[in-house]
């Protein structure tokens, strides 16, 4: 383990923190809120002095391994809901420290869950800060600090497989540092674009902007008690479709910035990705007919509803759980499957699942012509058959988790339902659930056993599994 | 495809399943159930000349293949089940030919799921016929169709490794045949030893038997409305006890029956599968203590509770569906995992957890040690990557089957909990879920469509999967 290098690169991760307190400060002076904006102040400069101190011993060697990284991006995700977990108590708008961390945790990981019972009580600077997590959790933080500091060679690659969700990372360009670059261009520019949408639908300035942050980052943080419910039919229409924008693959934006359209279309996850929305959609329009007085609300709900799972979001518009079991186990199963991989979504991605099912198909035919020798290709190219087997071992991994997951968050004796989708919606990163974790209840009446056991769901399903195992595998520690 | 040779092989199987029928035939003789006798005996007759004739037409060569096997197992399954559900339906006793066929799906695939709501109002010869489907079904009946017959050579190893549960077949000796024979020496000794207990213990001749057939082939038909509940205290251990026996690998009986103490001893999946049960019941004794009068009481509802469960009986002795959350997560799990390969249980079996999570080590292995070569073991023998990949894609075609069938069964719109362990009791050859089809209730309210879903559930859980998908897989019946 190469402990100095880690503790150089949490030093990066402690100085950023700080830096990003800079904008609740805004926030707060705007809103006149001057203690919160001291608080943010004050932390702020401390966290940056911490990180800056640790960034004055600069290791000699810049090599990093595969665990390494892993080690540094669990250590970094860890460090950096603690450290922002830290103003929601010191203001008492969360007064236990592992609820704000969940909360921290829940909007870093892009995942949307709240134990918060009025959202709307808090500060305009914590609701901004809340909400700026997803943005930066949704493209990773570490891709960022890559993007934006140049003389981190040598780590990169490292870093950005173990940030970066799917089973495998493409390269946009030769370099690392320059396709971090990109990525968060594209992300700026899509942040924009809906921020421009929004206010030309008339949605006031602070809601647009935290809106915009929970949906490109697919997090699902809102800033009314009612989440989307209270937007305009036009907003809720924008919402959904940046919500679908938000979970597709970036390679599809890259390409076709780079005006090769050909190969956009190519793209296999994506296209499954909007066909499984299409179809999901359908039906969940037709088994809820009855429930709305017309087709357009009908639609909207469905589209919203399936828009806000798939891609991992968590916004609602309607109370979904009060819909026909069809429904809601479609929405289940949309949990599970999640966005494109390289997007800023969870779940297990639509690429995982093609990859899944042609391992499956490349088995049956194995029985069926045993000599025979097939491949498996994914938008025309053939999968490395590691990267088969590495798929295969997520869904175990995948399995295991959930399974120990809900065994101790039963220990609390809610229902089947309530356990199963309050797993699901944090392991997944998709925000609210269905009965007691429904749209319009909360987290809050689990245990702080729970509590703890969904952070580290929250934290496992964005950073893929791996990098959290490997932190807890006893070998990685030892020397070589 | 070799077709002929496949009708040949159903051929034995309508034949046997006539010569079966002398049994319940017997049973209605002496119970002075003269129609029901008749039937038997009459359609016996019919199916045994059905299936001489078949067995007049003998295929030049004796040649199958994996595919052939797959589709010879699939395929004289069903017609098995379809021939056997015709007397429950020709007596009247369940009208609906579809509910018959669920029924008797569920007996010859040890699931024990019912859609009776009095099953004391069947006949004696039918109660009989239905607890010796279990018996057939546990071990295979292809099996016991290679053990009697000697001149089916040829087609042994590839209907053997179809029928038997596990992700590698074990041969005990050079010759199939010679194995088939063993299994069911040992297969009738535990039946014999199980009745001798029941016996001593004073429990009735017919429920000895009824419920020995549901017992050793993990099935889990009883014959009273209230499954094990009014036995007594002694009768219900005995009963745990041989679910627990029938769920451990054959292959430890055979080993301890040549002398080789030791090798069984170091049998890894059987020594989990009991660390599982001692664990699961210690949990469930301490989650609902307080529900019990006294500590015996306590013990024995936990110990048949997990044993019924893990070996994939469906037994009850007590309404497990009034147990707190966490018990009832521990059932589910236990649901899924099922019992030994090579046993009569159902699930996923142990070693293929084992595999599972040894897989996922090496994986992680892999990440921390990139150029070191490890190798995955069982009983301190290497395991095959091949049987690696296929427990992989095994997972992968189990969690596609489980939620594409709880989908389709959420269309009848009952709750959560009811859809989704209803799926999981039959595809892992349970019997009884939780809710609304826990252990005092039945599967009668399902629609027919649901009905199906679960009869392919119980068939591909019993066959694991592989045959029933080859069956279904175009290119399997494309000439090569």
């Amino acid at each position: 383990m190469n402990i100095k290098n880690i503790i150089y690169i949490l030093g990066y991760i402690i100085l950023f923190t700080g830096a990003f307190f800079v904008l609740p400060f805004s926030t707060g002076l705007l809103y006149h809120e001057m203690g919160a904006a001291l608080l943010y102040l004050g932390l702020g400069i401390l966290y940056m002095a911490i990180g800056g101190m640790i960034l004055h011993f600069r290791p000699k060697t810049r090599s990093l391994f595969s665990r390494d990284g892993a080690v540094a991006v669990a250590l970094g995700w860890i460090i950096m809901s603690l450290l922002g977990a830290v103003p929601f108590t010191a203001l008492g708008e969360i007064p236990s420290y592992i609820d704000a961390v969940f909360e921290t945790v829940s909007g870093i990981t892009t995942t949307g869950s709240s134990i918060l019972t009025n959202v709307e009580a808090l500060s305009h600077a914590s609701l901004f800060w809340r909400s700026f997590t997803h943005w930066v959790g949704g493209m990773g933080v570490l891709v960022l600090i890559m993007a934006v500091f140049p003389m981190m060679g040598g780590y990169d690659m490292n870093l950005m497989k173990m940030e970066s969700p799917g089973p495998s990372v493409t390269k946009f360009v030769p370099h690392i540092k320059d396709s971090a670059k990109i990525l968060y261009s594209l992300y700026f520019l899509i942040t924009m674009a809906q921020i421009i949408c929004l206010l030309i639908a008339r949605m006031p300035l602070f809601d647009t902007l935290s809106i915009t942050f929970g949906t490109v980052g697919t997090g699902g943080f809102g800033i009314r008690a009612d989440s989307c419910a209270s937007y305009t039919t036009a907003q809720q229409y924008i919402i959904s479709i940046f919500m679908i924008l938000s979970g597709i693959n970036y390679t599809a934006y890259f390409l076709i910035a780079s005006r090769k359209w050909k190969a956009a279309l190519k793209l296999e996850e994506v296209r499954w990705y909007l066909i499984i929305i299409a179809v999901s959609t359908a039906l969940i329009c037709l088994n809820i007919r009855q429930m709305f007085p017309d087709f357009e609300q009908t639609f909207r709900a469905s589209l919203f509803a399936v828009s806000t799972i798939i891609t991992t979001t968590g916004y609602a518009t309607v109370d979904f759980n009060l819909w026909p079991s069809f429904s809601k186990f479609i929405l289940c199963l949309l949990m599970v499957i999640g966005a494109c991989a390289g997007s800023t979504g969870g779940g297990l991605k639509v690429s995982r699942v093609l990859l899944l099912t042609r391992g499956l198909k490349n088995e049956l035919s194995l029985i069926v012509h045993p000599h025979e020798r097939r491949i498996v290709r994914m938008d025309g190219e053939k999968v490395e058959s590691s990267t088969i087997r590495n798929t295969q071992v997520y869904l175990t991994a995948y399995t295991l988790i959930l399974s120990l997951s809900i065994l101790i968050v039963s220990l609390d004796n809610f229902d089947f339902e309530t356990n199963v989708t309050a797993v699901l919606a944090t392991f997944n990163n998709i925000g609210p659930g269905l009965a007691g974790v429904g749209p319009t209840s909360n987290f809050s009446a689990y245990s702080p056993l729970s509590k703890i056991v969904m952070i580290f769901d929250m934290l496992a399903g964005r950073l893929e599994i791996f990098p959290l195992l490997i932190l807890l595998y006893r070998k990685a520690w030892k020397k070589h």
